[in-house]
């Protein structure tokens, strides 16, 4: 059942793997009092709940720094002849035991109290829309940040040690090389579309203040995740204030939506995005069960495949019709909608204000910003009193908008609150990678928006299972790409892509 | 907002209390691991749940006999001058560090393991009606039954090995005495109720039979929860196989129930019972949080809450009429209840073969049955192989009638296949003392079914607080029920409530 025979044979590393066993545990129970905490806890568990995750958080630590257990890995790393899977597992537990081993315990207890308060403060902050009263919770969060970097050491700048923990060996510099290849290409986009009258990507549409039955909204999701063949005996969907997907393992993984009752793509394209993020954990190798790799290896990978699923599949003409007779059967409360303008709905691009309604062209911009704002904060060119100014200058700059609120800007996202500095980017490298994914697999098997629409998704999902999902963490992220794709990360795909679906209709 | 400072005050309780915090974070964990495995947990999740439990079992045991904190525990049991409080901590840790001392960790995890296996070959021999394919994995849990028990040791018997786990300080003799004491009275008026034609309490009454739509009645359990006050900030109601209650700590406590579609009474009292086991747990004094005595001090103290909830006062005339009135109010499917009908409706007293369905006075002979098997089989008086025969002679030998399938007869119930052997006598403890808590509060309250009913539950609520849940686990039962009823376990007053109730009419 776990640690299946063939990957794993040399002594060594099923002694670490029986050993990681509880460590593992720890992790799943994490998962789960996680995602209880956002689905169905009720509301004043969360005094008794932030106790138990800190507590957690520093048993997993002290288990992983464990001298018989880092003796273990240690011995391990000289071993020849290893397997893939065998090699990954010591890559990654390396990785974690080199990371815990520079923070102390009392900073990584500090660190996980920090982001339960200051997420209850940011969620009073935004419902007051004030800033002020956030502040001094985000200067300690970002004080903690430059702590870490420090701690941890980096190349060129604090930002890179940050990166690194979400986005295994990507830098900085690799971020600012990424942005730098896609932002004209975006440039141009938005400002053609902008000048456009009537084109085929509209800037509203009607259907977005339209309302619709909450309940009828739920059946067309789940006939979404159906044609979607999402495997419901290992899998749920259920409400959350901001979706999300968690994995308990690969037999065990979760998906949430939310329903704000008008402007029905929202949830749907959530639940398909949400759908992407969990096909790649359920799909990794059982023989991984249990063990450190048995997970998506970044968050940039991680992204790439709910983003593929979101937009490339999701968006494209033939899946916006799939989805319009979905909604056309299961939401009789929107009276019928049009499978051409359904595409046209489902792909209106404007300057807008909040990143995760963002459309294609926009959204990067809005992850460039936070990405200058991270590293001038933590290089402390700028302290947390100059940050809703800025937000605002460079929303103008790059979108030619400015927030009137804090809520519609720099109060908008959960991240920060939550401790989780250096986590934007991977947004954007999951946009760039979706793209090389899309022109892989148009050479092997065809257009993964024609096959799913067609209710071929098994054959889409088989390709991606086979290429990326199976191995798990076993290897690194570039590692992977070049193995899975021919080549690392490239921002040439994405710009294609995006030309050709926004400039070359 | 944890371990308050009035109550815990000396420097070493207050060491221990600090290292204890990791311990109770696992067991907060496996809380939630267990509810949701009865719950939202997607089927094939349970491999690794398995893994994950069974892991985390052996960790706590770990955690909890780690040389340097059972050297505190054992300075502390030195320690004078210690609050009542702190000297609970001292007793429920040392009990617990005692016990697993014991065990060696191998056994401690080949029971977690044994368990898993054992209730999914139940859950399937059950469907089959099939005992000899579930008789291996029987033998298998006595077997670790009776090494448990000779492991930890016992006055008279293994017996009292296993029960005292459940029951700290009640031994098999007493066990004896206490059902020697009832079931005459009970075996004196289920004669008499037997032979009476048209009495007040009917042998079965036609809602038994009715069906009613489920969601109304999920309405209803709201309303009745509602009526009991049920603080849905700290506490959810939910559907599972088979109604319980989980504590994820004094601030978290949820409950579940079971639609089947007909005689609405029996989701009613499961979820008032369900009930009565929540409000123990949320009453806790929130000083305790986080310690080892933040819960219910034993299975019988706690039944004697779910019990005086379900039948002292959710079965009483005041209570059946309040009821009434929300079915009739919540529940349209079923036409309409009389109020005097609903008393006889949740009234009727007949033999039957399954005990979750039993009335409350056939009620303790399900409970004397297992309690004589088990201890057969524990002394190997008897083998598994004689157990469906005996089973069945014993309930013609109480209850006059016989089980045609093993579903209805010795498969019935999950706790032996879940390794809970020694647990059965506690149901029994909790109808007993049920009654004690009644006298008690009708000399200084009032009746608890009046009031209850006239929305006075806070009342009720508040003297149970007082006299029992504040208290968590900082006294033994015993010493509990000496110090808060003025007398230990005693079955006088459960005799004279079913005498009164049943004979006096």
């Amino acid at each position: 059942m776990v640690a299946g025979n063939n990957v794993f044979k040399d002594a060594l590393i099923l002694e670490i793997l029986e050993r990681y066993r509880t460590i593992w545990s720890i992790g799943h129970a994490q998962a789960l009092l996680g995602w209880d905490m956002e689905t169905y806890m009720p509301p004043e568990g969360v005094a008794e709940r932030a106790i138990a995750s800190q507590h957690l958080s520093m048993l997993n630590q002290r288990l992983l720094l464990e001298p018989g257990f880092v003796e273990l890995v240690e011995k391990a790393k000289q071993r020849e002849g290893l397997t893939d899977p065998e090699r990954g597992v010591v890559r990654v537990l390396d990785r974690e035991i080199t990371r815990l081993k520079k923070l102390p315990p009392k900073l990584v207890g500090e660190i996980a109290k920090t982001r339960v308060e200051a997420q209850d403060a940011w969620k009073r902050a935004r419902e007051k829309d004030d800033y002020q009263s956030f502040k001094p919770y985000l200067d300690k969060v970002f004080t903690l940040a430059r702590e870490v970097a420090e701690r941890l050491g980096y190349e060129d700048e604090p930002y890179d040690a940050l990166l690194d923990y979400y986005e295994e060996g990507f830098r900085t510099r690799d971020a600012q090389a990424m942005f730098d290849g896609i932002i004209p290409t975006l440039k141009k986009t938005l400002d053609k579309l902008m000048t456009e009258e009537d084109g085929l990507y509209p800037k509203t549409h009607p259907l977005e203040s339209k309302e619709y039955a909450v309940g009828e909204a739920e059946e067309a999701n789940k006939a979404v995740l159906d044609l979607l063949a999402f495997p419901w005996k290992r899998g749920r969907l259920d409400v959350s204030a901001h979706p999300f997907t968690t994995s308990m393992g690969i037999r065990d993984v979760r998906i949430t939506t939310r329903y704000e009752g008008f402007d029905i793509k929202r949830t749907l394209y959530a639940t398909i995005h949400e759908y992407g993020h969990a096909l790649y954990e359920l799909q990794v190798d059982e023989s991984l069960m249990a063990t450190p790799i048995d997970g998506g290896v970044s968050l940039g990978i991680h992204e790439s495949q709910s983003r593929f699923w979101e937009n490339i599949v999701g968006r494209s003409r033939p899946m916006a019709g799939a989805l319009a007779e979905i909604v056309n059967k299961k939401v009789p409360s929107l009276g019928g909608v049009d499978m051409e303008e359904f595409y046209r709905y489902a792909n209106t691009v404007k300057p807008s204000l909040i990143r995760v309604e963002a459309d294609e062209v926009t959204y990067n911009f809005h992850i460039l910003i936070r990405f200058r704002l991270e590293r001038m904060l933590l290089n402390r060119e700028i302290s947390v009193d100059d940050l809703p100014e800025l937000w605002n200058n460079m929303m103008e700059e790059y979108l030619g908008i400015r927030p009137k609120t804090y809520r519609e800007g720099v109060l908008q996202d959960i991240h920060w609150s939550g401790g989780l500095i250096g986590y934007f980017p991977t947004y954007t490298i999951g946009n760039v990678v979706s793209a090389q994914i899309l022109e892989a697999m148009q050479q092997t098997l065809g257009d993964p928006g024609s096959l799913t629409a067609q209710g071929k998704t098994r054959e889409v999902a088989t390709w991606l299972r086979e290429k990326i999902h199976r191995h798990g963490s076993t290897y690194s992220p570039q590692e992977l790409l070049e193995r899975s794709l021919g080549k690392a990360m490239d921002t040439e795909p994405y710009k294609r892509y995006i030309t050709r679906k926004y400039l070359m209709q």
